[in-house]
């Protein structure tokens, strides 16, 4: 019982051919006739034939997400944003999580190619160049968010990470602490190396110095980190009394162990995370963050996205702003501390 | 300087029929010629086409997930544990998020329609039951997870939410709560009306009074519900000592509500909620919670989807066990409610 373009001239009165052109969205028919065609089209229920249409157009009308981690809050804001912002625009969002695999990155990038997919929006594993440099060459629109390469030879849409990290630092040096940990990401990913060299720029400007034993690195996933590692940290470095995080997830993290430890937050030990996700969901716990403004990266790399997939050539880097959030888990220091 | 089958032939000396036949699977061509051909084609870089072969096939290897809210962490869990099953038997994913409007549900059942989806997962928005009544008749397999309609006459895959419901409560009276709360989400969901059938069941077996001003409605997305609509619940119910929160995020608003309003939790006020998030994320406050299994579901609703995909026969309904999991949010009453 599908409907076809017959149905619809029969319905109309029209040719067969005005009635593909009008629903095709060619320029030779007059915008009353389309409206009425189109009107019938959707009265009857007509469809149309993707596959038909994708093969004509050489359009897909999707575009693909390759993110790390849907499950991360940071992730799944993003994923949601730029699904509503594709969505109304015609363009169905199809998502691939890599888990930081290159493998499953890989595979991914395959799947976008054999999908015909008319755009990509990827936030790299970085475990290789080679994946990217085999997006590059499908010659589909693509755009990195969050994470760059060094060379930044690929549009990107993301923060000013080494000001978050700057920032960060600052924030709590300013409350007094100087035996600050950075709890971080491996060191591949780029969000890992500039807040590490914002932390480190903030801590030379303070002339407090610099102790590599406080880096200590975590995995970026949501899968939980080892507590007996974290306990060791805290055993090693008694006179610490202040945490930068990644991200919030690790945060949270690293005060779950603290509260079970006995410790205190803020009034024992400072955190501090970044991407903000207490403007996404109300925790019992609201937590001092960077915020990494999730939204507006989204719509901005959507945007662009759009702008290259209509062949428009516009901005291809975006590095937004960051803004540090004081809530409720970063305080002075403790008073024994200060003698230290 | 796109790869073709003549490519692949020249390359191979078979003929262009044999190397089609081969790449598409066809039972005609011997498995070692069928080998030398995906070899040769794997090293020129063969990719097919795919609106080609959707067409031909009639297959899209896609499927649509339409959820409500992919920032919860209930469906970014779901969403992200069945990609990985799909994408790992060759189905990419394309994610819809409703926001819980019937509209939306409406166009993103249309986009599947147009996009030739090989199979669709939705948790319906449940505003009507015409969004579904549609997709049924477009007689593609399809099936509901975690709501479903009273009839009961569409493939599903959910949680045995009046037991979770029951459980909840009992767990709160058999602490000695005698006034507890339920905020529940709109009723119009299967889980709310459920879980409430639950709640009642329970008071009902331990001869508590049921009192409908301890109902109190609440949004099931993410977004923030009014403070002053909390603070007025408790003004006007000061014996409240607990409350059933519809899930964990309603619930993890309400203790940020008590402990900006100077309660304890557990020690004046027990919070139980559904989901079990603490399970995928740790956060600072280990809620108690009645866990719905969501990988569990997710891999039960893709392997029925991809039976049904198969033209298999199985399956079509589960109702998946829930367990309570008692964290640090549930104690027993604050001794002078114990005289009301």
């Amino acid at each position: 019982m599908k409907i076809t373009l017959q149905d619809i001239a029969r319905e109309t009165g029209y040719s067969v051919n005005t009635v593909s052109h009008a629903l095709s969205g060619k320029t030779d028919i007059s915008e009353s006739t389309r409206q009425k065609i189109k009107e019938a089209a959707d009265r009857l229920g007509y469809v149309g034939n993707y596959a038909a249409s994708s093969m004509r157009t050489g359009k897909s009308m999707t575009v693909a997400i390759i993110v790390p981690d849907i499950k991360n809050p940071f992730f799944s804001v993003v994923v949601h944003e730029m699904e509503q912002y594709f969505f109304g625009r015609g363009y169905t969002v199809t998502v691939f999580g890599t888990d930081e695999s290159a493998e499953l990155e890989r595979e991914a990038i395959k799947a976008c190619r054999l999908r015909n997919m008319d755009g990509i929006i990827i936030c790299p594993t970085q475990k290789s160049r080679t994946n990217i440099s085999m997006l590059r060459e499908l010659g589909v629109p693509y755009l990195l968010v969050s994470r760059h390469f060094d060379s930044f030879e690929d549009p990107f849409v993301g923060t000013d990470d080494l000001k978050g990290g700057y920032m960060a630092t600052r924030h709590l040096i300013e409350l007094g602490h100087r035996r600050i940990a950075f709890f971080n990401a491996d060191q591949r990913i780029s969000c890992s190396r500039d807040r590490a060299q914002g932390y480190r720029s903030a801590l030379a400007d303070a002339d407090v110095e610099y102790d590599p034993s406080l880096i200590f690195y975590l995995s970026t996933t949501t899968q939980i980190n080892s507590f007996a590692a974290v306990e060791q940290f805290f055993t090693d470095h008694p006179d610490c009394t202040a945490v930068v995080a990644f991200n919030d997830i690790i945060a949270f993290q690293v005060i779950n162990f603290l509260h079970r430890s006995g410790r205190r937050v803020p009034e024992d030990i400072s955190v501090i995370g970044f991407d903000n996700i207490c403007d996404d969901f109300i925790f019992p716990l609201p937590l001092t963050s960077v915020s990494t403004s999730k939204k507006a990266m989204s719509r901005w790399a959507a945007r662009m996205l759009c702008d290259m997939m209509r062949g428009e050539a516009g901005q291809h880097h975006a590095v937004l702003n960051s803004q540090l959030l004081v809530r409720e888990t970063t305080a002075k220091p403790p008073k024994s501390s200060d003698t230290v």
